[in-house]
């Protein structure tokens, strides 16, 4: 009886909790958003009252208080410092696919150039202490064996680096494969997949990022940056229990690591934090927005600290133009629009053929095999073309800049009026020479190729962004564009669309411009984003000038996409994989009540419910067994069925469990009471009763079965619940 | 019998739909986002159907889709003009103080003189057209009676202006005085205002701003800009039935038109977008973000086609820095950071004093006097410091502003070495010339009497914006410092905190950034912005550079400032006019449950219901004539008191009234039946029924009695509802 009544005791201690700590959600399942807020505010307010107590505990609670901004100065530093570090390694490893530097081997073809005095500005990619492969091993450095020879070896190279990174991915850390960003929105909305950003992952992905990159597939490093981000995030999470301890509060830290994340792939802060509240979020709250904007912000400051590109810049193609844009090429601009529009689908659309026929056939049991073939394929048919040869992001740099008079790459190769002085910002349009014609050819070959081979990259079992791809893709065509429109202003100045703005030895068209907008188009087909797309554009280029270029291509380009299909490459790869996740922008258009889908129907069995005080130990687990619903609602008896509140399955299992090991007289027939009183034990030959009303949340959340599914759907949305109750009359 | 069956006939019909028409809403009662939102579902699904029955009703849809960004692009376009016109017109009115242009009345100062043709750099504030008031009149531009009539013109004309402006007012829009960001907050918030966002107040807001501000009282034009936009918002809303018949439509308009108002003051659409999403939205779904965004840009390149400035900027104080900051430099940033959190707190405690002081005593009667008094005193100090006489937009542009080597002003009275060059931009740190300590002198009682004079301008009953003012205060605080610590630097380059960033000869500290973070800091302290305060500065200069510093102070204020009150300005004219807002950002830290709130307590006559088939006509008139609730739960009878329904005060009373009069038989004693099935009317002398289920809302929002509190007020707050009903067991 003593004992009987200790545990009395300590059930009532129970009663003032409303939500006592068994907090762990299963692997798989979903967060209850409602009660994680409501267990921070418990948290809070339990320190508040401790602060006045004591000077260390007012300290403490400054502590408590700072963490979050040392968790995203935390986040915010490693961030930028993994960035730094991939961006390094990435520009050593392609370099090294076709050679080596003399003086040290760690350096780059750039670097190795860089330390070379002789160097002027023209000899700069030929300083004596870079060597290709064929140079080094045979002393020839022209010729047919030794283009073989560098041929050969950069195939090799890339098989190299693509197997050690299938294999590391294999071997170690399986979530490391991917984007990442279908399963961080999935993660971010509520759900749970144990491992996904873990220490393990953070570090596998960094190094078989960096492997994946450089084997020159196509593929890009931005989207798995996020995910580095997140992992960071996590990471940093795990030091503080305010933090661990709350699966909300975790998703606020990590909405701001993947604003970090975006920040450092593309130098946008600003762009970064949009992205995570457009793209990403899924429950952003005003203090997330202000914190995400600081971590964001340390990390592009510690990424330019490190100076990965040597140009003080954050990323490798930040341009600025000079010359304005005129109304007429609004045309060409939204013709890229569509054309971004059609790749996002043809991207989607294939992509996802493809990796649905992945899962279901042979083909993926083989995932090594797969990279190994994908991989050869793009070396073998990459190295012939200079465009395809060299790293995408250094692609789309050069297709973005404008041709300065100080420009040698092929694409500025204009016939020059000699006549003219050269200033260096302020060129008129020439006629384009050779040099230019021949990189078309190339350049549309490479489109062809980067589009194709895109659709199988994406999926396979290693790190891989789409964002450069995309970009690629739409900067090639938008050069192209550009160069034609530049071409048909400079060889017909009289008709009547270039008369007014293309004056002869005038500068009218940029296109670089062309190339920046085609880029956007394509990743906003892709990605369906639109202010971030937008923002993240605008920081790269710094000016306001160019928003309207850039924000016609993008909403032409999302209108066209959306005619094919309303969703974007993450929500399709969420629907393959078949996350749990609730869309905040599909509107839900069916005209349905409530009580239209609700469980069970007629002709179903009846629901599964627990009664407040008649239902016994052995009942319960009766029904644990048989039905697999996540909790059971609480009614006063079978008759009226009112409900009383709402008992969670694991904390059920838990109670029982404890109970029948730790509590005497808990048998099979013991009767369960959710009530408040006392139960009455009418005669002592009866088992002990088991007293539960501690499990039981009191307050579930309801709706009348008239009400409409969209509201329900909202409220599911907006309140984050994990179960909705429906009742008629109570 | 016929005309009852007819009757019957009808509200069957009624039946299907779940929400009948009865939208508006009473004045300053608070819209149900919930019902808002359902309705426009319905709408947008009815639209759908029909669509596909004709091309007509396809056209037709096609046409409501692209109406919000029709509504989008007129706001932007309509914001951007009157902003401009604001401008010239303010640019006209001030100078018109203190003199005329005789070449062409409608000039003013600058565009007389650059119509004048012999005008070189230096004289260019000295053109012979430009004549002020005194030699106008009396011949002679020098001497103690020209100045003393100059004097006694300016303050004239302030006074003219500022009666015109408040008699305005105070006849025709009341509602147009103020800044109008509290009053919009609550709006979007779902409060409702008549009148508050009319045709009549925009006229009159426009013409009184133009007038308030060019009487150099020290306000600004930017918060009355926000109100500006949303009353065009809501003029192009009644345009479309999709916006003006729906409430919650209609602020999702607000909201983008208030980012357009702020991006138009400040030059800064990403920062207008950001604005509206954190300090004035409520309600803003990821749709509306795209269009805020779109009207955004819109209104600002509308602007800058205007080109009001003539520098192709649209705003005055656009700035570019060469010189990078240092490390140590944060030490006087952070201060000014302090110091703009101390103002706002004696900003916000004098003002909100002040108004208080004006509302219970006789002050409040006589408010034309009022702005005659504050504006003769304003001119009459204002006039005799160069600082203070011209507008405050200019002084602070002087601030921000770095001494360019051409630069003439006061302030940039550095003592040349004259054994240097003078390249344009990069000069190193000079000692001040004697031009800069008078100038320290005025700005220092500039800076008094501009705090001084602001407390008492805020809340008058004229439009009166605290942007401008704030940053001027902060401004003149930032250039002080910053020459403080310029001087400091040059003269003892030998003390350990400048030795490692400052040789003699660099240039090393500029005045005007510290002004800028000045401004940045005290606008933060007033109004405690964070990410849209730092994103606007951060559009202002330009460069991702500056950012560290202007979030330093702008941190550091909102830190200072929130340790001696949670509230913003803003906030605390809403708790001043006992608006009903409910702030996203406050905690509810309380730890009670819904039970303690509800309502009747024990002491209380029973709670108000209705039964669903045993109220009599009479009774529910009794009920609403006794109560003044705004809506009633409807229960099976008042034993059981289980829940059915909910059903509003207004529609209740409507459905009353219109059944009296319109169908037979109603009578005082008729039951009014809530139920679904026909009543059995048991005898014919029985009076006629009144069936109303149709007004009947079958799903309204509950929760139990054991709820916290706090996730109350989050279900609140999230979906936006008018009411909650709280029930036990149904």
């Amino acid at each position: 009886i003593d004992d009987y009544i200790e545990m009395n005791g300590n059930l009532m201690d129970f009663l003032d909790e409303p939500f006592p700590d068994v907090s762990t959600y299963e692997d798989f399942h979903t967060i209850d958003w409602l009660r994680e807020k409501s267990r921070d505010t418990d948290r809070h307010r339990k320190i508040t009252t401790k602060s006045k107590e004591s000077y260390w505990e007012l300290i403490k609670s400054l502590l408590d208080a700072w963490s979050g901004w040392v968790v995203m100065l935390l986040i915010g530093m490693l961030t930028g410092t993994l960035a730094g570090v991939i961006d390094l390694a990435v520009d050593w490893m392609t370099d090294l696919k076709e050679g080596v530097c003399l003086s040290a081997f760690y350096y780059s073809h750039e670097q190795c150039c860089w330390t070379s005095n002789e160097t002027t500005f023209d000899d700069r990619d030929k300083c004596p202490q870079w060597q290709k492969w064929a140079e080094l091993m045979t002393g020839h450095s022209e010729g047919a064996g030794a283009y073989v020879l560098n041929y050969f070896l950069y195939v090799l190279w890339a098989l190299l680096f693509s197997f050690l990174a299938v294999s590391l991915v294999r071997v170690f850390a399986p979530y490391a494969c991917g984007s990442g960003i279908p399963e961080i929105k999935t993660i971010l909305s509520g759900f749970i997949i144990r491992g996904y950003l873990g220490k393990w992952t953070l570090l596998i992905k960094t190094v078989t990022l960096v492997l994946a990159v450089s084997s020159g597939l196509s593929l890009g490093k931005e989207g798995p940056l996020v995910h580095v981000a997140c992992c960071c995030g996590n990471l940093f999470c795990s030091l503080f229990s305010k933090y661990s301890k709350n699966e909300g509060k975790r998703r606020e830290v990590l909405s701001a690591a993947a604003a970090a994340g975006v920040s450092v792939a593309f130098g946008a802060p600003i762009g970064g934090v949009l992205f995570s509240l457009e793209e990403v979020s899924y429950y952003f709250p005003l203090k997330t927005l202000w914190r995400s904007f600081f971590a964001a912000l340390v990390a592009a400051f510690t990424l330019r600290a490190i100076n990965p590109f040597g140009n003080s810049r954050l990323v490798l193609f930040y341009v600025e133009y000079h010359t304005p844009w005129y109304m007429a090429e609004l045309v060409p601009f939204i013709l890229l629009g569509v054309f971004g529009g059609l790749w996002g689908t043809l991207f989607i659309r294939g992509n996802i053929a493809w990796c649905r026929r992945r899962k279901t056939t042979l083909l993926g049991k083989y995932p090594v095999l797969e990279v190994i073939v994908i991989t050869g394929i793009t070396a073998v048919l990459a190295f012939p073309n200079p465009y395809t040869r060299r790293s995408t992001s250094e692609l789309i740099s050069e297709l973005f800049n404008d041709c300065g008079a100080l420009e040698s790459s092929q694409l500025c190769d204009y016939v020059n009026n000699p006549n003219m002085s050269r200033p260096v910002d302020d060129i008129p349009d020439r006629p384009a020479g050779p040099g230019v014609y021949s990189a078309l050819w190339q350049l549309a070959l490479a489109l062809i190729f980067k589009i194709v081979i895109t659709i199988f990259t994406f999926g396979m079992k290693i790190p891989s962004g789409l964002f450069i791809p995309s970009m690629a893709v739409g900067a090639i065509a938008g050069r192209i564009v550009g160069i034609a429109v530049e071409q048909m202003a400079y060889h017909h100045h009289d008709w009547i669309i270039f008369k007014n703005w293309c004056r002869p030895g005038a500068d009218c068209v940029t296109p670089g411009l062309y190339a920046m907008v085609g880029a956007a188009a394509c990743l906003g087909g892709v990605t369906r984003m639109t202010v971030s797309l937008v923002v993240i554009m605008f920081e790269l280029t710094g000016g306001l000038e160019y928003i309207v270029p850039l924000m016609a291509a993008a909403v032409t380009s999302k209108w066209v996409a959306d005619a094919f299909g309303k969703e974007g490459i993450y929500e399709s790869h969420i629907q393959l994989n078949g996350y749990p996740y609730l869309d905040v922008r599909d509107e839900f258009t069916h005209r349905t009540l409530a009580t239209d889908v609700m469980r069970p129907r007629r002709s179903e069995p009846p629901l599964a419910v627990l009664t407040q005080d008649s239902t016994t130990v052995e009942d319960v687990e009766t029904l644990i067994k048989d039905t697999d619903y996540n909790g059971f609602p609480v009614v006063v008896s079978r008759e009226s069925e009112r409900l009383i509140g709402f008992v969670q399955r694991r904390e059920l299992t838990v109670a029982i469990k404890t109970a029948r090991q730790k509590q005497d007289g808990v048998v099979s027939s013991s009767v369960v009471y959710f009530t408040e009183d006392n139960p009455q034990v009418a005669e002592a030959c009866d088992p002990q009763p088991l007293k539960l009303r501690r499990i039981l949340n009191l307050s579930p959340f309801t709706v009348t079965d008239h009400t409409p599914m969209e509201t329900v759907v909202d409220i599911f949305r907006k309140l984050g619940l994990r179960q909705c109750l429906v009742t008629r009359s109570g």
